[in-house]
C-alpha cells in the first residue's frame, strides 16, 4: 500500500484538551444578556382531547415573560423529512410527553413553578401503544381525519396507523418458497434504546435588530436545522442563522428540532432571547429513542444448504410523530431481507407504525440493530436446525465479488467471507470450549458506504498558517483529527501545523451535517479544499521559479521539484509570496456532491459468553470483531469508533431499554436505561481486514456504524451455543435465560 | 438609454426603519455574559519619555481586573498599513491622547476611576507640530533611532521626519517653467476636520472556548481589521472572527483598528469578554483626522492662457503615527498636480510627515479636498491675474477625450468640459450679479473610478425568496438598496423580493470592505451572484421545460421564452424544482477582483455668495454641482450622496476644524468643531450628465466622493469675486474675510 507522511499515524483530538479541562461551553452553558428560560408542560396521557387550557395562573406569577399553548402556534409542523410534530399540541395530544404548553420566564425555577400553574383539563381517548395492534382493523387511529403531512416529495397520507410503508422485493418468493426443501419462520422482537448521551437536548434562540433569527443548538446537522425552522415557519432560510455548538455526545440522536421552533416563538412573543434545555426525565420520555421493532422472517433453503427465499415483514414502531427520522422509513429495514447473503427471491416489507408512545429517531445506523438481530437469529436457527456449523453456513451463503442482486445490484470490492473468515480465526471458532456453560456466536454485518454533501475551505496567510474551516460539527466521531490530517498530508505538513475553525451556516453555502460516515465525506472536502490550495501555490511556484509544474511536490513542510528537494523553498515562504500576490490569503474550498453507495463494507463479529446455570445471568468473556476497512487515516479514533460501536451493541444485547406502561416511559434515569459499565466490558479483539475501494479520502471507509449491529446476534447465539435457550427478544437478560431454561 | 424594471427607480433603505425607530444595535450596545469595560489612560504632553509607571493604585481598586502597561504589550504594534502603531506607549510618547495604559473593570466608572490611580512620570522632549517645521534640519525627531516599520512591501524606515515621499512627474518642469511666459506661485494650508460621525469608535473582544478571538467593531473593513489584529498579535488570520456591527457614520473614518488589539489584550489577560467605546473628547483628541496640508503650487502658463508646466510640493500632517491611513500616503495628493487640466510639464512631490500631532486618518476622498482647494483656488488666481474668465480659463486647460497625460495616461470618456459648460449654465454664470457684495465661483475636481475586491453571495430557497449576503458594511452609503436593486433587476424580481443579510469575515473568503466606490465593487459582486444564479435556473428550465435555453427570460416574477411569456412559469416555481433537484438552496457567488480605475468622474460646482462687508461673514445663496453620471441605480441614495458630500464641502469650507495649542487639540465637542446645521445649508442644485462608460453594474459610476472637493474652491473663489479678497487657509471665516478687507 501506499506509504504516507501523517495519514495512518495516531493523532490526538483537537478539542481533547478544552473538553477534558471543562473548557468546552455546550449549548447548555450559553448565556445571553436579557434571556429568558424557557419550559414546557407535558401531557400525561398518551391520547387525549384537550378540552381546556388555563393560563391565567402562570401569567400572574412574577417573572414569567409569556405563555403559549397550540392556539399561538396553529398550523405550525416541523419535522426533519416528514413534517408531523406540532409545535405545541393541536386540539389533543398523541403520547406521555407531548408538549402542551410553553412558559419563558427569568429564571429556570420560576418557569418550573409557572408550569404547575397551568390547569389543562382533558378527555382521554382509546390509545394504542403495540406497533402490530396498531395495524388491525378497529385500532384506534393516531392520526385521524386523513391528515395530510409535507414529505421530501410532496404530501404524506397515513394510511390509517401506517406512517408509511415499503415493499423491495427481488424475484418471486412464492415461487422461492415452492421451490425450497424446508422452511422456517421466526419472530424478534426489540426495546426502545436511548442514545444515552451525557448532554440533552438544550439551545438558545435570539431574534436580532435586523430581524434574523439566531440559534445555538447541540443538533448535529446545522442547515437541516435551518431548513426545519424555515419551512415550519415560512421563512427564508437566510434569515436564520444556525451557530452549531460542541456537542456532548450524539450517537445519531441530536438531530431533531428538538425545542428550537418553541424557542423561537417564545423568543419572538417576548422579544428577549430565550434558551431551552430538556432536563433528563424529558429525555426518556420524550427525546427521540431507537425504533423498537417486530420481525418476523420466513425463509425458504434447500437441502444443501443454500438460501432460496425469504419473506420478512418489519413493522417499527415510530411513535406518535415521524418528524425525528431522516427519512419517512428507516434504511435499516432493507438489511432485514438477504443481509449479507445471496438469496434468489426475496420480499421485505416495512412498516412504519403510529402509536401513542414516544416518537423515535436516530441511533447508529438507524433501524439496522434491530434487523441484524433478527436476520442473525434467524440464520443461526436455520444452521442449528439443519445440522450446520453456523459459521459454514454463512461461509456458504454470503454474497461474493460479482454476484448479482435480486435487484439487480452488483456487488463490488466485497469482503464478506474474508471478514468472516477472520474473525472465526481470531476467536479460534473450532476450538473446543473451555467448560459447559460456554458457548460462542458469530454474526456478519454489512453497511453500503454512501456519501453526503459536504463542503471545507481551506485557508493559507501569509506566515504560511493553515485552516481548514468546516461547518460539519465533530459529534466525536474525531472528524476534526482526520480532516486535519488529510488536509497536512495533502500538502506536506504535519498535522499540527493544520488549525481548524468551526464555521455557522452563514459560512458555507450548504451541508450535509454529520451523520453517517461523517468522516468520509467531509474529510473528502476538507482533501478537495487543500488541493485547491496546493494548485494554486503550484501555479505560482512554477511561474515564480520556472518549475516543471507537473514535477512540483509539497513534503516535509517544503516545496520543491521533484529531483531537487534541496533547491526548494519552504512552504511558509511560498505561502507569503502568494498572499503578496493575491492580496489577501490563500483560499481552497470544495463541495462534494452527494453520491450513492457503490462500496459494502462488512464487519463479523464472535462472542464467546458463560451462561450462570443458576441465575441465566450471561457473562461474555471475549467480543472479536473483523472489520473490512479501508486506509485508516487516525487509528486512535478508528479503534474507539469499533470499541464505541461494541459497547453501546453490548448494552443493546444483555441490558439496555426502556421500560414502559401503557405507552408510559417508567425508565426515567440513566441508572435505570442500564447502560453498560466499564465493568461489563469483555475483552475486546479488534481484527483489521484491511483493503482497498474505500470511498473516503485516501481510500479510507466509514467506520463509525457497522461494529454495532451483530453484537446481539453473535451473542445470543452465544448463549444458545452454551445452553440452549434461543431468547429473541431483546435484551437478553438473567431472567429471559433463566426462565427460558427453567420454565 | 436602455430601460431598466428595478435600475433607476427610487428604494428606500433596508436598514432605514430599524435604525430611525432605535432598534438598530450598535457597538456600544452590545453586552456579552461576563463582559468587562476597558479604558485607557492618555498622554498628557505631545513628545515625552515615560520614566515610571505605578499601577499598584488602580490594581487594589475593588472591581479593576486588569491593568495593562507598554512593558505588557511590547512589540506589538499595529497598522491598516503600515504598522507602527504601538498597542500603547513604549517608553515614549508621541502625541497628547496617545495611549499609555489600559485598565478592565467591572463597569464604566470603575475603569474611570481606576485611570485617575495610575501614576505616570514624564520627562518632556522638545516637540514639533507643524509639517513643514518636522522638514526642517534639527527639527525634534519623533521616530528617533531609524526604525523600521512593516509596510506593504517589506519595511518602512522613516527618513527623519519624513514618513514616506513620492514623486509624480511628466516631461521636465524645469524646462516647463523656462518655456513659459508667466510663472504663479501660491500656497495653501488646510486644518484637521474630524468626520464629524455621531457614533464613537467602539468594540467587543471576546475569546471563545476554542481559542477564536471573536471580534465585535463598527469598523468597515471587517477583513483588513482581521488582518490588522492578526499580524499585530501574530496571529493565523482564521483565528480571529470579524463580526461586522452596523455603523452609526463613517465617512471614511471608521478603519482604523483603535481600540481593538487593546480590547483583545485585556480579554487574554482577564478570560472575560471587554468592551471599549471611545468618548467624544477621546474621538476628538485621539480620533483620526482629516489630514492638515501645506501646498505649494508654482505654475507656468503661456501668454494663451495654456497651463504649461506645474511643480508641487504636497506637505501632508501625518501626526505621530501612520497606521490610520489606507496607504503609506494619500491618493489625494496626486490630483495636487494637473487636477483635470492638460499640463505638459509637470512634478509633483508629496511628504507625509511625522510631527507631535494626532495621528490622521481617511475622510471622505482622503487627500483631495486639500489638494482640489489649492489648485482650484491657484487656477482661479492664474485666470485673474491674466484678466480672463475663471470659467473660459478652465475651458481652455481641461482634459479632452484622448488627451495623454505626462505620465502616458490616455484619457477616456472625458465629460471634464461638458461637466463645467453644464454646471456654469445652470448657475446663470454670464448673468450680471444682483446686488454689490455679491460673487460667483466656479471649481472643478475630478475622482479616477476603480474597484476593489468584493463577495456576494444569492440565496434562493424552496419557496423562490432570495436573499443577498454580503460582508461589506453598508456605511451609510447604501449599497444595501443598491444591492438589492441590482439583484432584483437581473432575476427579474421587484427590489422588495430580496432580502439582505450582513455576513461575517467567517461567511466570505475575503473582500476590501467599504471604501471608495463601494456600490460600485460590492454591486458588482453582488450582481454576479444573481447571473451565478440565473444561469443555474435557466439550465434547469431549459432542461425541464425543453425550451431553448439562449431565449429564457426572467421578467416581471415570471421565467419564459421570449416569444411565449403566457407559457412561463412562476420564479417561485421555476426555484421549487431547482432546491428539490439539488437537495438544497440554489447558491450563486461571485468574487470580483481589484480593477485599476479607467475612467474618471468629474463634478463642477459653482458657488453664489454674499460677504457682508462689516463682519466679512460669507453667506452661501446657492450651489450648483454638476456630476458626471453614470446609471443612477437608486436616485434616493444618489442624491444624499451628493447633498451629504456639499453639505461637508460647506463647512470645509467655511465653519469646521480643530483647533489645537502646541500640538494639543482644544476643539473637545462636536459642537466647538461647528459641524454645519441645516441652517446653514445653501439652496442646493443638482445637474445631472449622464454618460455611459461606467464601471459599476448597469454602468453606474461611484458618486459619494467628488462632490465634497470644489466646494471650498468655488466658495473662495466666489468671496474673492464678491469683494477681491483672497483666503488661502481653509476654513474662510468671518474673522479671516474682514482682516484681509480691512487689516
Amino acid at each position: 500500500m501506499t506509504t504516507y507522511a501523517v495519514v495512518g499515524t495516531p493523532v490526538t483530538r483537537e478539542d481533547g484538551p478544552e473538553k477534558v479541562s471543562g473548557k468546552t461551553c455546550y449549548a447548555g452553558d450559553l448565556r445571553l444578556p436579557g434571556m429568558l428560560w424557557g419550559k414546557v408542560l407535558r401531557s400525561p396521557f398518551p391520547h387525549a382531547r384537550i378540552v381546556r387550557i388555563d393560563t391565567s395562573g402562570a401569567l400572574q406569577l412574577p417573572g414569567v415573560h409569556a405563555v403559549l399553548t397550540g392556539h399561538d402556534v396553529a398550523g405550525r409542523l416541523v419535522g426533519r423529512t416528514l413534517r408531523d410534530v406540532p409545535l405545541l399540541a393541536q386540539e389533543k395530544v398523541r403520547f406521555v410527553g407531548e408538549k402542551v404548553a410553553a412558559v419563558a420566564a427569568d429564571d429556570v425555577d420560576t418557569a418550573a413553578e409557572a408550569l404547575t400553574r397551568i390547569e389543562v383539563e382533558y378527555a382521554e381517548l382509546p390509545a394504542v401503544f403495540d406497533p402490530v395492534e396498531a395495524m388491525q382493523p378497529g385500532a384506534p387511529v393516531v392520526h385521524d381525519g386523513a391528515p395530510a403531512y409535507e414529505g421530501p416529495a410532496g404530501l404524506v397520507h397515513p394510511h390509517g396507523n401506517i406512517s408509511h410503508q415499503t415493499t423491495w422485493a427481488g424475484s418471486d418468493v412464492e415461487q422461492g418458497f415452492r421451490e425450497s426443501d424446508l422452511l422456517f419462520e421466526h419472530t424478534f422482537t426489540t426495546p426502545w434504546v436511548h442514545q444515552g448521551y451525557m448532554e440533552p437536548y438544550a439551545c438558545m434562540v435570539a431574534i436580532d435588530e435586523a430581524g434574523r433569527i439566531q440559534v445555538w443548538a447541540n443538533n448535529k446537522q446545522p442547515f437541516r436545522l435551518r431548513w426545519q425552522l424555515a419551512s415550519a415557519l415560512g421563512l427564508p432560510e437566510d434569515r436564520i442563522r444556525v451557530h452549531p455548538c460542541a456537542i456532548g455526545g450524539d450517537f445519531g440522536g441530536k438531530a431533531g428540532a428538538m425545542d428550537v421552533p418553541l424557542a423561537y416563538a417564545l423568543a419572538q412573543r417576548t422579544g428577549r432571547p430565550v434558551k431551552m434545555m430538556m432536563d433528563y426525565v424529558e429525555e426518556l420520555m420524550a427525546g427521540n429513542p431507537r425504533h423498537p421493532a417486530v420481525i418476523t422472517i420466513k425463509s425458504g433453503v434447500k437441502h444443501d444448504g443454500r438460501l432460496w427465499a425469504r419473506h420478512t415483514r418489519v413493522v417499527y414502531n415510530g411513535g406518535a410523530y415521524g418528524g425525528f427520522r431522516g427519512a419517512l422509513t428507516l434504511s435499516g429495514g432493507r438489511q432485514a431481507g438477504g443481509g449479507p447473503y445471496r438469496i434468489p427471491h426475496f420480499r421485505i416489507e416495512t412498516y412504519m407504525m403510529y402509536t401513542n408512545t414516544v416518537p423515535c429517531g436516530s441511533y447508529r445506523a438507524p433501524g439496522e440493530p434491530q434487523a441484524v438481530f433478527a436476520v442473525e437469529s434467524h440464520t443461526d436457527m436455520i444452521a442449528r436446525a439443519m445440522g450446520i456449523d453456523p459459521y459454514a453456513f454463512r461461509l456458504q451463503n454470503v454474497v461474493q465479488e460479482g454476484d448479482v442482486s435480486g435487484t439487480g445490484q452488483v456487488f463490488r470490492h466485497v469482503r464478506g467471507a474474508e471478514t468472516l473468515r477472520r474473525a472465526a480465526e481470531a476467536a479460534n471458532w473450532e476450538a473446543p470450549k473451555p467448560r459447559p456453560y460456554c458457548g460462542r456466536g458469530i454474526a456478519l454485518g454489512q453497511r453500503p458506504q454512501g456519501r453526503a454533501v459536504s463542503m471545507a475551505r481551506v485557508t493559507v496567510d501569509a506566515q504560511g498558517r493553515v485552516t481548514l474551516g468546516s461547518s460539519v460539527p465533530d459529534t466525536g466521531v474525531g472528524f476534526y483529527s482526520v480532516g486535519r490530517q488529510v488536509v497536512a498530508e495533502d500538502l506536506g505538513l504535519a498535522a499540527q501545523d493544520v488549525g481548524m475553525i468551526r464555521l455557522d451556516t452563514d459560512a458555507v453555502l450548504f451541508e450535509t451535517g454529520a451523520g453517517a460516515g461523517t468522516s468520509v465525506g467531509a474529510a473528502h472536502a476538507a482533501l478537495g479544499a487543500a488541493q485547491d490550495v496546493r494548485r494554486q501555490l503550484t501555479h505560482l511556484a512554477a511561474e515564480c521559479y520556472v518549475w516543471p509544474q507537473e514535477r512540483i511536490v509539497f513534503r516535509h513542510g517544503r516545496v520543491f521539484v521533484d529531483d531537487a528537494p534541496e533547491r526548494g523553498v519552504a512552504f511558509h515562504e511560498l505561502a507569503a509570496r502568494a498572499v503578496a500576490a493575491l492580496g489577501h490569503p490563500v483560499v481552497g474550498e470544495m463541495t462534494t456532491t452527494a453520491e450513492e453507495p457503490e462500496v459494502t463494507a462488512y464487519c463479523a463479529q464472535v462472542a464467546e459468553v458463560e451462561v450462570d446455570p443458576d441465575t441465566g445471568q450471561v457473562t461474555v468473556h471475549r467480543l472479536v470483531t473483523a472489520h473490512d476497512v479501508g486506509t485508516i487515516i487516525n487509528p486512535l479514533d478508528h479503534q474507539g469508533q469499533i470499541d464505541g460501536a461494541v459497547m453501546q451493541g453490548l448494552g443493546y444485547a444483555l441490558m439496555e431499554g426502556l421500560h414502559a406502561d401503557e405507552g408510559r416511559i417508567t425508565t426515567l434515569s440513566l441508572g435505570e436505561a442500564k447502560i453498560p459499565t466499564m465493568q461489563d466490558i469483555p475483552a475486546l479483539v479488534t481484527v483489521l481486514v484491511e483493503s482497498p475501494g474505500g470511498e473516503g479520502p485516501y481510500q479510507g471507509k466509514a467506520i463509525g456504524e457497522n461494529p454495532i449491529s451483530p453484537v446481539a446476534p453473535a451473542i445470543a447465539n452465544a448463549v444458545y451455543d452454551a445452553v440452549g435457550v434461543r431468547i429473541q427478544d431483546l435484551p437478553i437478560t438473567a431472567e429471559k435465560v433463566r426462565f427460558a431454561s427453567h420454565p
